[in-house]
Protein backbone atom coordinates (compact mmCIF):
# COMPACT_ATOMS: atom_id res chain seq x y z
CA UNK A 1 0.00 0.00 0.00
CA UNK A 2 0.93 3.27 -0.60
CA UNK A 3 -0.95 6.80 0.50
CA UNK A 4 -0.56 10.18 -0.44
CA UNK A 5 -1.25 13.12 1.95
CA UNK A 6 -1.36 16.51 0.17
CA UNK A 7 -2.01 20.20 1.99
CA UNK A 8 -4.61 22.49 0.40
CA UNK A 9 -4.22 25.51 2.31
CA UNK A 10 -6.60 27.58 0.27
CA UNK A 11 -9.20 25.34 -1.68
CA UNK A 12 -12.41 26.26 -0.27
CA UNK A 13 -14.59 24.40 1.75
CA UNK A 14 -17.55 24.57 -0.22
CA UNK A 15 -18.74 23.30 -4.05
CA UNK A 16 -18.88 27.22 -4.88
CA UNK A 17 -15.78 27.52 -7.28
CA UNK A 18 -16.00 27.52 -11.39
CA UNK A 19 -14.41 24.95 -13.05
CA UNK A 20 -13.14 27.19 -15.59
CA UNK A 21 -10.93 28.87 -12.52
CA UNK A 22 -9.54 26.05 -10.69
CA UNK A 23 -6.15 28.37 -9.83
CA UNK A 24 -8.15 31.33 -9.25
CA UNK A 25 -11.87 30.85 -7.74
CA UNK A 26 -10.55 27.32 -6.52
CA UNK A 27 -7.69 28.21 -4.42
CA UNK A 28 -5.20 26.18 -6.75
CA UNK A 29 -7.29 23.02 -6.65
CA UNK A 30 -5.26 22.15 -10.06
CA UNK A 31 -2.79 20.81 -8.08
CA UNK A 32 -4.62 18.56 -6.17
CA UNK A 33 -6.19 17.08 -9.43
CA UNK A 34 -2.64 16.82 -10.56
CA UNK A 35 -1.83 15.25 -7.69
CA UNK A 36 -4.63 12.64 -7.60
CA UNK A 37 -3.77 11.99 -11.43
CA UNK A 38 0.03 11.21 -10.70
CA UNK A 39 -0.95 8.88 -7.42
CA UNK A 40 -3.55 6.94 -9.82
CA UNK A 41 -3.24 7.19 -13.17
CA UNK A 42 -1.17 4.90 -15.07
CA UNK A 43 -0.85 4.58 -18.64
CA UNK A 44 -3.10 2.21 -19.21
CA UNK A 45 -4.98 1.85 -15.81
CA UNK A 46 -5.15 2.67 -12.06
CA UNK A 47 -3.19 2.26 -9.16
CA UNK A 48 -5.13 0.54 -6.92
CA UNK A 49 -3.41 -0.18 -3.67
CA UNK A 50 -3.04 3.40 -3.27
CA UNK A 51 -4.87 5.94 -1.08
CA UNK A 52 -4.95 9.56 -1.26
CA UNK A 53 -5.85 12.16 1.16
CA UNK A 54 -6.79 15.75 0.29
CA UNK A 55 -6.28 18.08 3.27
CA UNK A 56 -8.26 21.07 3.20
CA UNK A 57 -7.69 23.58 5.35
CA UNK A 58 -7.12 21.10 8.31
CA UNK A 59 -11.06 20.93 7.96
CA UNK A 60 -12.28 18.68 5.90
CA UNK A 61 -10.39 15.55 4.42
CA UNK A 62 -11.21 13.94 1.03
CA UNK A 63 -10.13 10.28 0.77
CA UNK A 64 -9.77 8.65 -2.60
CA UNK A 65 -9.34 4.80 -2.24
CA UNK A 66 -7.98 3.09 -5.33
CA UNK A 67 -9.35 -0.07 -4.74
CA UNK A 68 -12.92 0.94 -5.30
CA UNK A 69 -11.90 4.15 -7.23
CA UNK A 70 -14.50 4.61 -10.56
CA UNK A 71 -15.25 7.64 -12.43
CA UNK A 72 -11.38 8.91 -12.17
CA UNK A 73 -9.86 10.36 -15.54
CA UNK A 74 -6.56 12.22 -15.74
CA UNK A 75 -7.63 15.31 -16.58
CA UNK A 76 -8.06 18.43 -14.30
CA UNK A 77 -11.23 19.73 -14.90
CA UNK A 78 -13.41 16.12 -14.56
CA UNK A 79 -10.99 15.40 -11.14
CA UNK A 80 -12.27 18.88 -10.29
CA UNK A 81 -16.03 17.99 -11.25
CA UNK A 82 -15.33 14.90 -8.49
CA UNK A 83 -13.83 17.08 -5.70
CA UNK A 84 -16.53 19.57 -6.21
CA UNK A 85 -19.65 16.54 -5.87
CA UNK A 86 -18.08 15.20 -2.70
CA UNK A 87 -17.70 18.99 -1.29
CA UNK A 88 -21.87 19.36 -2.50
CA UNK A 89 -22.58 16.13 -0.97
CA UNK A 90 -20.78 17.39 2.58
CA UNK A 91 -22.33 20.21 2.57
CA UNK A 92 -25.77 19.13 2.12
CA UNK A 93 -25.39 16.23 4.61
CA UNK A 94 -24.28 19.03 7.22
CA UNK A 95 -20.91 17.33 7.88
CA UNK A 96 -21.08 14.07 8.15
CA UNK A 97 -19.21 11.41 6.10
CA UNK A 98 -19.98 9.82 2.95
CA UNK A 99 -18.63 8.39 -0.21
CA UNK A 100 -19.50 10.73 -2.75
CA UNK A 101 -18.90 8.99 -5.83
CA UNK A 102 -16.95 4.96 -5.68
CA UNK A 103 -14.02 5.56 -3.67
CA UNK A 104 -14.55 9.23 -3.04
CA UNK A 105 -14.72 9.47 0.65
CA UNK A 106 -15.55 13.27 2.56
CA UNK A 107 -15.76 13.95 6.17
CA UNK A 108 -14.26 16.23 8.69
CA UNK A 109 -10.91 15.75 10.42
CA UNK A 110 -7.45 17.06 9.35
CA UNK A 111 -3.66 16.50 9.39
CA UNK A 112 -3.38 14.83 12.96
CA UNK A 113 -6.55 12.18 12.11
CA UNK A 114 -5.23 11.59 9.00
CA UNK A 115 -1.77 10.79 10.27
CA UNK A 116 -3.46 8.30 12.75
CA UNK A 117 -5.34 6.61 10.18
CA UNK A 118 -2.16 6.01 7.97
CA UNK A 119 -0.15 4.79 10.87
CA UNK A 120 -2.77 2.67 12.33
CA UNK A 121 -2.92 0.77 8.88
CA UNK A 122 0.55 0.12 9.10
CA UNK A 123 2.44 2.72 6.76
CA UNK A 124 5.05 4.07 7.30
CA UNK A 125 5.20 8.19 6.89
CA UNK A 126 7.37 10.20 5.18
CA UNK A 127 7.59 13.89 4.92
CA UNK A 128 8.69 15.37 1.54
CA UNK A 129 10.58 18.15 1.82
CA UNK A 130 13.40 20.12 0.53
CA UNK A 131 15.98 19.78 2.85
CA UNK A 132 15.39 16.01 3.72
CA UNK A 133 17.74 13.23 3.13
CA UNK A 134 17.99 12.35 -0.68
CA UNK A 135 14.93 9.35 -1.42
CA UNK A 136 17.66 7.00 -3.85
CA UNK A 137 19.98 6.86 -0.97
CA UNK A 138 16.87 6.19 1.79
CA UNK A 139 15.85 3.34 3.32
CA UNK A 140 12.12 2.94 2.28
CA UNK A 141 9.56 0.80 3.49
CA UNK A 142 7.19 -0.39 0.59
CA UNK A 143 4.14 0.29 2.31
CA UNK A 144 4.60 4.18 2.31
CA UNK A 145 3.08 7.34 2.91
CA UNK A 146 3.93 10.64 1.72
CA UNK A 147 3.12 13.95 3.26
CA UNK A 148 3.70 16.69 0.95
CA UNK A 149 2.50 20.55 0.53
CA UNK A 150 0.50 22.47 -2.07
CA UNK A 151 1.89 25.60 -3.71
CA UNK A 152 2.52 26.77 -0.02
CA UNK A 153 4.95 25.89 2.59
CA UNK A 154 4.00 24.05 5.44
CA UNK A 155 2.41 26.20 8.04
CA UNK A 156 4.34 26.29 11.73
CA UNK A 157 1.44 24.45 12.82
CA UNK A 158 1.38 21.65 10.55
CA UNK A 159 5.72 21.67 11.15
CA UNK A 160 5.22 21.50 14.41
CA UNK A 161 3.25 17.93 13.91
CA UNK A 162 5.04 16.35 11.15
CA UNK A 163 8.24 17.03 13.32
CA UNK A 164 10.01 13.77 14.07
CA UNK A 165 8.94 12.44 10.74
CA UNK A 166 11.92 11.01 8.13
CA UNK A 167 12.33 13.90 5.52
CA UNK A 168 13.22 12.77 2.08
CA UNK A 169 14.50 15.17 -0.80
CA UNK A 170 14.37 14.15 -4.41
CA UNK A 171 16.41 16.41 -6.18
CA UNK A 172 18.06 20.20 -6.43
CA UNK A 173 15.21 21.36 -7.46
CA UNK A 174 12.03 23.23 -5.71
CA UNK A 175 9.37 21.03 -7.59
CA UNK A 176 5.48 20.91 -7.74
CA UNK A 177 3.84 18.55 -5.72
CA UNK A 178 2.46 16.20 -8.36
CA UNK A 179 6.07 15.77 -10.12
CA UNK A 180 7.21 15.00 -6.63
CA UNK A 181 4.09 11.92 -6.63
CA UNK A 182 5.28 10.67 -9.84
CA UNK A 183 8.81 10.67 -8.64
CA UNK A 184 7.96 9.01 -4.76
CA UNK A 185 6.04 6.18 -7.19
CA UNK A 186 8.84 5.54 -9.51
CA UNK A 187 11.75 5.37 -6.68
CA UNK A 188 9.15 2.49 -5.48
CA UNK A 189 8.14 0.35 -8.55
CA UNK A 190 11.86 0.64 -9.14
CA UNK A 191 12.76 -0.91 -5.72
CA UNK A 192 10.05 -3.08 -5.29
CA UNK A 193 8.74 -3.78 -8.00
CA UNK A 194 5.37 -4.07 -9.66
CA UNK A 195 2.80 -3.89 -7.30
CA UNK A 196 -0.25 -5.92 -8.09
CA UNK A 197 -3.53 -5.66 -8.28
CA UNK A 198 -3.70 -3.24 -11.27
CA UNK A 199 -5.83 -2.27 -13.55
CA UNK B 1 19.38 22.32 -22.80
CA UNK B 2 17.02 20.13 -23.09
CA UNK B 3 13.85 19.07 -25.57
CA UNK B 4 11.22 17.12 -25.37
CA UNK B 5 9.17 16.17 -28.66
CA UNK B 6 5.79 14.95 -27.84
CA UNK B 7 3.85 13.28 -30.62
CA UNK B 8 0.17 14.74 -30.78
CA UNK B 9 -2.01 12.24 -32.67
CA UNK B 10 -5.56 13.23 -32.26
CA UNK B 11 -5.34 16.84 -31.12
CA UNK B 12 -6.78 19.33 -33.91
CA UNK B 13 -5.40 21.16 -36.43
CA UNK B 14 -7.30 23.75 -36.21
CA UNK B 15 -8.80 26.13 -33.12
CA UNK B 16 -12.57 25.02 -33.57
CA UNK B 17 -12.56 23.04 -30.19
CA UNK B 18 -13.70 23.82 -26.47
CA UNK B 19 -11.11 24.71 -23.65
CA UNK B 20 -14.22 22.79 -21.18
CA UNK B 21 -13.86 18.95 -22.83
CA UNK B 22 -9.98 19.32 -23.59
CA UNK B 23 -10.14 15.34 -23.25
CA UNK B 24 -12.51 14.91 -26.15
CA UNK B 25 -13.27 17.46 -28.46
CA UNK B 26 -9.60 18.61 -27.96
CA UNK B 27 -7.93 14.93 -29.05
CA UNK B 28 -6.60 14.27 -25.77
CA UNK B 29 -4.96 17.82 -25.37
CA UNK B 30 -5.08 17.57 -21.91
CA UNK B 31 -1.95 15.43 -21.90
CA UNK B 32 0.09 17.80 -24.18
CA UNK B 33 -0.55 20.42 -21.74
CA UNK B 34 0.64 18.23 -18.50
CA UNK B 35 3.83 17.92 -20.91
CA UNK B 36 4.43 21.19 -21.29
CA UNK B 37 3.80 21.94 -17.95
CA UNK B 38 5.69 19.03 -16.67
CA UNK B 39 8.95 20.01 -19.01
CA UNK B 40 8.46 23.59 -17.80
CA UNK B 41 7.38 24.29 -14.46
CA UNK B 42 9.61 24.17 -11.43
CA UNK B 43 7.57 25.18 -8.14
CA UNK B 44 8.53 28.83 -8.48
CA UNK B 45 9.98 29.25 -11.29
CA UNK B 46 10.14 28.36 -15.40
CA UNK B 47 12.97 25.92 -16.30
CA UNK B 48 14.76 28.73 -19.27
CA UNK B 49 16.94 25.82 -20.41
CA UNK B 50 14.42 23.95 -21.93
CA UNK B 51 12.04 23.37 -25.63
CA UNK B 52 9.06 21.82 -26.23
CA UNK B 53 8.13 20.50 -29.47
CA UNK B 54 4.32 19.28 -29.96
CA UNK B 55 4.25 17.64 -32.99
CA UNK B 56 0.22 17.91 -34.69
CA UNK B 57 -0.61 14.58 -36.80
CA UNK B 58 2.92 15.09 -38.03
CA UNK B 59 1.97 18.42 -39.89
CA UNK B 60 2.09 21.02 -37.12
CA UNK B 61 4.82 21.62 -34.71
CA UNK B 62 4.28 23.90 -31.87
CA UNK B 63 7.45 25.31 -30.51
CA UNK B 64 7.48 26.61 -26.77
CA UNK B 65 11.06 28.28 -26.19
CA UNK B 66 11.73 28.55 -21.96
CA UNK B 67 14.30 31.37 -22.82
CA UNK B 68 11.51 33.53 -24.10
CA UNK B 69 8.28 31.55 -22.92
CA UNK B 70 5.43 34.09 -21.13
CA UNK B 71 2.21 33.53 -19.85
CA UNK B 72 2.53 29.90 -19.13
CA UNK B 73 0.45 28.80 -15.69
CA UNK B 74 0.69 25.31 -14.81
CA UNK B 75 -2.94 24.08 -15.03
CA UNK B 76 -4.40 22.21 -18.05
CA UNK B 77 -6.53 25.32 -19.10
CA UNK B 78 -4.48 28.28 -19.74
CA UNK B 79 -2.08 25.79 -21.49
CA UNK B 80 -4.43 24.82 -23.89
CA UNK B 81 -5.60 28.45 -24.40
CA UNK B 82 -1.91 29.28 -25.42
CA UNK B 83 -2.06 26.35 -27.78
CA UNK B 84 -5.32 27.54 -29.03
CA UNK B 85 -4.63 30.91 -30.19
CA UNK B 86 -1.26 29.18 -31.71
CA UNK B 87 -3.63 27.46 -34.02
CA UNK B 88 -5.71 30.68 -34.53
CA UNK B 89 -2.52 32.59 -35.55
CA UNK B 90 -1.73 30.06 -38.01
CA UNK B 91 -5.06 29.44 -39.73
CA UNK B 92 -5.48 33.20 -39.86
CA UNK B 93 -1.89 33.58 -41.52
CA UNK B 94 -2.51 30.19 -43.29
CA UNK B 95 -0.24 28.56 -42.21
CA UNK B 96 3.23 30.70 -42.38
CA UNK B 97 5.15 30.25 -39.38
CA UNK B 98 4.63 32.62 -36.21
CA UNK B 99 5.27 33.57 -32.63
CA UNK B 100 1.40 33.53 -31.53
CA UNK B 101 2.55 34.51 -27.58
CA UNK B 102 6.03 35.01 -26.30
CA UNK B 103 8.03 32.20 -26.91
CA UNK B 104 5.30 30.16 -28.75
CA UNK B 105 6.04 29.54 -32.56
CA UNK B 106 3.75 27.24 -34.64
CA UNK B 107 4.90 26.43 -38.41
CA UNK B 108 4.04 23.75 -40.67
CA UNK B 109 6.15 20.63 -40.07
CA UNK B 110 6.34 16.95 -38.62
CA UNK B 111 9.06 14.57 -36.79
CA UNK B 112 11.85 14.32 -39.25
CA UNK B 113 12.33 18.32 -39.35
CA UNK B 114 12.34 18.48 -35.17
CA UNK B 115 14.48 15.82 -35.15
CA UNK B 116 16.74 17.79 -37.82
CA UNK B 117 16.55 21.18 -35.62
CA UNK B 118 17.25 18.97 -32.49
CA UNK B 119 20.40 17.74 -33.86
CA UNK B 120 21.67 20.16 -35.50
CA UNK B 121 21.61 21.98 -32.51
CA UNK B 122 24.02 19.38 -30.85
CA UNK B 123 21.34 17.49 -28.88
CA UNK B 124 22.00 13.96 -28.26
CA UNK B 125 18.00 12.52 -28.72
CA UNK B 126 16.59 9.57 -26.40
CA UNK B 127 13.41 7.83 -27.81
CA UNK B 128 11.61 6.76 -24.27
CA UNK B 129 10.29 3.72 -24.94
CA UNK B 130 8.90 0.50 -22.57
CA UNK B 131 11.85 -1.78 -23.85
CA UNK B 132 14.38 0.45 -23.72
CA UNK B 133 17.54 0.50 -21.68
CA UNK B 134 16.88 1.83 -17.92
CA UNK B 135 17.74 4.96 -18.07
CA UNK B 136 19.30 5.37 -14.14
CA UNK B 137 21.86 2.85 -15.75
CA UNK B 138 22.30 4.51 -19.18
CA UNK B 139 24.96 6.78 -20.59
CA UNK B 140 22.98 10.21 -20.56
CA UNK B 141 24.16 13.44 -22.09
CA UNK B 142 23.16 16.68 -20.28
CA UNK B 143 22.33 18.38 -23.54
CA UNK B 144 19.58 15.60 -24.43
CA UNK B 145 16.05 15.57 -26.44
CA UNK B 146 13.13 12.61 -25.80
CA UNK B 147 10.96 11.71 -27.87
CA UNK B 148 7.72 10.53 -26.11
CA UNK B 149 3.82 9.83 -27.75
CA UNK B 150 0.55 11.10 -25.90
CA UNK B 151 -2.18 8.49 -25.52
CA UNK B 152 -1.33 6.11 -28.40
CA UNK B 153 1.32 4.00 -29.21
CA UNK B 154 4.32 4.99 -31.77
CA UNK B 155 2.66 4.85 -35.35
CA UNK B 156 4.86 2.37 -37.35
CA UNK B 157 5.81 5.31 -40.06
CA UNK B 158 7.11 7.28 -36.44
CA UNK B 159 8.75 4.33 -35.49
CA UNK B 160 10.43 3.51 -38.71
CA UNK B 161 12.17 7.25 -38.20
CA UNK B 162 12.92 6.91 -34.82
CA UNK B 163 14.60 3.79 -35.59
CA UNK B 164 18.45 3.41 -34.66
CA UNK B 165 17.68 6.24 -31.63
CA UNK B 166 18.26 4.93 -28.00
CA UNK B 167 15.63 4.32 -26.55
CA UNK B 168 15.71 4.30 -22.67
CA UNK B 169 12.70 3.67 -20.07
CA UNK B 170 11.73 4.17 -16.88
CA UNK B 171 10.52 1.90 -14.83
CA UNK B 172 8.14 -1.12 -14.81
CA UNK B 173 4.84 0.59 -15.44
CA UNK B 174 3.46 2.09 -18.70
CA UNK B 175 3.24 5.67 -17.58
CA UNK B 176 1.73 8.76 -19.06
CA UNK B 177 4.13 11.03 -21.33
CA UNK B 178 4.33 14.04 -18.30
CA UNK B 179 5.00 11.95 -15.88
CA UNK B 180 7.98 10.54 -18.30
CA UNK B 181 8.88 14.54 -18.67
CA UNK B 182 8.87 14.95 -14.49
CA UNK B 183 10.88 11.69 -14.76
CA UNK B 184 13.85 12.66 -17.21
CA UNK B 185 14.19 15.93 -15.83
CA UNK B 186 14.64 14.55 -12.38
CA UNK B 187 17.14 12.32 -13.27
CA UNK B 188 19.24 14.83 -15.13
CA UNK B 189 18.84 17.21 -12.34
CA UNK B 190 20.55 14.72 -10.06
CA UNK B 191 23.16 13.61 -12.29
CA UNK B 192 24.19 17.11 -14.03
CA UNK B 193 22.67 19.39 -10.94
CA UNK B 194 21.04 22.51 -11.41
CA UNK B 195 21.42 24.17 -14.74
CA UNK B 196 21.07 27.82 -14.77
CA UNK B 197 19.71 30.25 -15.53
CA UNK B 198 16.60 29.46 -13.71
CA UNK B 199 13.26 31.96 -12.68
Amino acid sequence: MRAFIVLGHKVPLTPNFSLNDLPGSAGRLDILCRCVTAAFCLSHGIRRDVTVYLVLQNKIVLRFEGASLRHLNPDERSTAALIQKALKAFTERTGTESESTPGIFIASGGLPQVLKRVRDEGLRIYWLHEEGAPMRQAELQPDAAFVLSDHLEFLPEEAAILDGLPRLSLGPLSLHADHCIVLAHNELDLRFGLRPPQG
